[in-house]
Parts: C-alpha cells; structure tokens; sequence
C-alpha cells in the first residue's frame, strides 16, 4: 500500500497512527502542504478533490479522506465498535471533527506553525470562539467518561486527538479543560501509539 | 422517533429524504436556523455541538449530525454498499461535502437565501472559487457514471444532492455542469423521492 502523505498534517497523522496501531505496513510518497502547485498531476486521477491523506490499496484501488480511510482499515477491528449505534456515534464525532474542530484549531495551527500565514490578528482572533466552543463540547462530553464513545477506545478518539494534542500550535490554550488533558494521557498510553513525528 | 428539524436546511433534508425512501415515520420539532439563542436549552443535554438535524431513537439515545444519522438509518439497507471499500468510498464522499462543498456552496446559500446576511460583496466572491472547485470534481467523477459510488445511489448522492440541487440559491450557475445535471435528474427519479419543502 501506498499513503500519500504529509509529516506535518494531522489528517495524514490519523491514517499514520491507526496504520501503527494495526501493524500495517506501507510507503510513503510526501507530499507539500504549503506549495500545492503539483497536485493535479500527482493525484487528479486518483482524488479528484486532491487532498492528501490519500492511499492507493495493494490492488491498485485509491480511496481519499483521513476518515474515510479510518473506516475503512478499522471497519472489524477493535478499534471500531460492533452495534450500529456506536459505530453512527464514531461518525458523529468525526463529523464534528471535520466541522467543528478542524477549521479553527487545524486552521489556526497551520496559519501560524506550519505555512506561517502573514495574517491579520483581528482574523487570527475571529476563528478562536468557535475552536474554544469545540473544546468545551468535547470537555463536556468527556467529563465522566474515559473515550469519546462506549467506553473504548475507537477510530473516533484518533480522529480527534490528532489535531487537539497540538492545539497550542495553533494558540489554544487547554490548561482550563482538565478531562480533554487526561483523556489526552489515555490516548498516549495506547499500545503501539506513535507520535505525530514518526 | 424525534427529529430536530429546520425546513430549509439541507443537512436535515438529507435525513428527511432517507426516512422517507425507507418509509420510517417520525416527529418533528422545528428549530430556528438564523436565531440560536434557545438551542442551549433545547439540545445541550443530547448534543454538545448544538447543531440539527439531532434525532432522539425510540429507546431515548441521542444521535447528531447528518452524516452519522444517515449512517444509523442506511446500514444493512440497498442505501448503502455491502463490502467494505464501497462504504469507505461512501464516507469519502460525506468527508467531501462536509469539508469541500458545504463551507461554501451551503454557506453562500444561507447567507443570500435564508439569513439574508448583510455581507461584503467581495467576502461572498471570495468563497465563490472554492464552491466552484466542489462542482468541478463532482463533475470530473460524475463524467461516465450514474451515481457517486459503484453505480448505484447511495447515501452518498443524498448527501451530496441536498445543497447541489440548490446550489443556485447561493448564486451558482450549474449550466456548465451537464454530468451533474443529468445525476440530479437520476436522484429525483428515484422511488420515495421527496423535495427540500416536505
């Protein structure tokens, strides 16, 4: 298998960490995040929405999207569950994910450690209520509980700890969300865990 | 069942759309899209991301966001593929709408057509190319099939049909788009079709 990938991208970080976890071996072909000006030719016919993670199977078959790709290697694995309504509460959380983590704690990290974005303070600003918002809800959500759903650990805790453990990078700060830090620590304790860096 | 529902949003009518090809009965409650304040209230205690459509099941468990509802209800159904790969391709087509289309095809339709936002002229420009790429790869992908993923419809094109059919109403001009056209054809031909106002 090969996995078009980026070192510092937390979607390619999620495929990187479920692959460690189930001692699934593969390539790499890195891709640039900041200079995107090959991606057409590298991965048009491949992904039409050229974006990376993007992995093409043993048998030649392509398929896109951190989290379609998380579901697709832990689909009747441990770390997926077993009744349909946890494997729908595992989508509603990559789902939140996408839309209510990513485009302000994913954004703000890549703005300012990453492609070290000149961008205005008042924008930088603008997008922080909404990724504290999403931080609350998941401090909320994990008072009380030890993972994101049932009880276990799932493709559901990958997919949100890739970008919340360097949420520091993008300037939030997570002193104030004590179940978010321990669940953090119980994410890191997981057999075969490997940082972003690996 | 209960569905929290707003008529004129498109992540509900997916829902809606489903429900109504599998001939599941339900009730519903009408949430307010453009005033939020009450929302807290209503839905803090069943989902901490606040959002609709969120749906309590007949054994009282909260369920929430779009995708993951369509995922509970179209499991096991002809909705949805039966091997692993095809529902993996699913998911990446929900990624994309969630990620590529929806910020701006959906967001320019609220903003002109159902809050009315007073916004700069070049502030809805500026979401206008990204919109316009969505398109370009449904069209590129839908050039030579009938539906998004193995040639049948699936959840995949419900999802990706609720703000195409009406991506017009945030100023996008489909006639340059023939192979989506003819799909949009092909989904409101399908049996138990309802529209975005039942």
């Amino acid at each position: 298998m090969l996995l078009y990938n980026s070192p510092v991208s937390g979607n390619c970080y999620k495929v990187r960490l479920l692959l460690a976890h189930l001692g699934i071996e593969y390539e790499r072909h890195e891709v640039d995040v900041i200079d995107r000006s090959g991606r057409a030719q590298l991965l048009g016919s491949i992904n039409p929405a050229l974006s990376i993670p993007t992995v093409v199977l043993d048998d030649g078959s392509p398929l896109a999207e951190s989290h379609a790709i998380l579901w697709y290697f832990g689909e009747g694995t441990s770390y997926m569950p077993q009744d349909r309504l946890g494997r729908a509460r595992v989508l509603q959380w990559l789902s939140f994910e996408q839309y209510s983590h990513q485009p302000y704690i994913a954004l703000l990290r890549y703005w300012l450690s990453i492609a070290h974005t000149p961008i205005a303070k008042e924008k930088i600003e603008a997008r922080k209520p909404a990724g504290y918002a999403a931080l609350d809800a998941m401090e909320q959500h994990l008072d009380g509980r030890s993972f994101l759903v049932d009880e276990r650990y799932t493709i559901a805790d990958i997919a949100l700890y890739a970008y919340t453990h360097v949420a520091h990078e993008g300037d939030f700060d997570l002193a104030g969300y004590p179940a978010i830090g321990a669940w953090l620590a119980r994410v890191e304790a997981q057999p075969g865990h490997i940082p972003i860096t690996a």
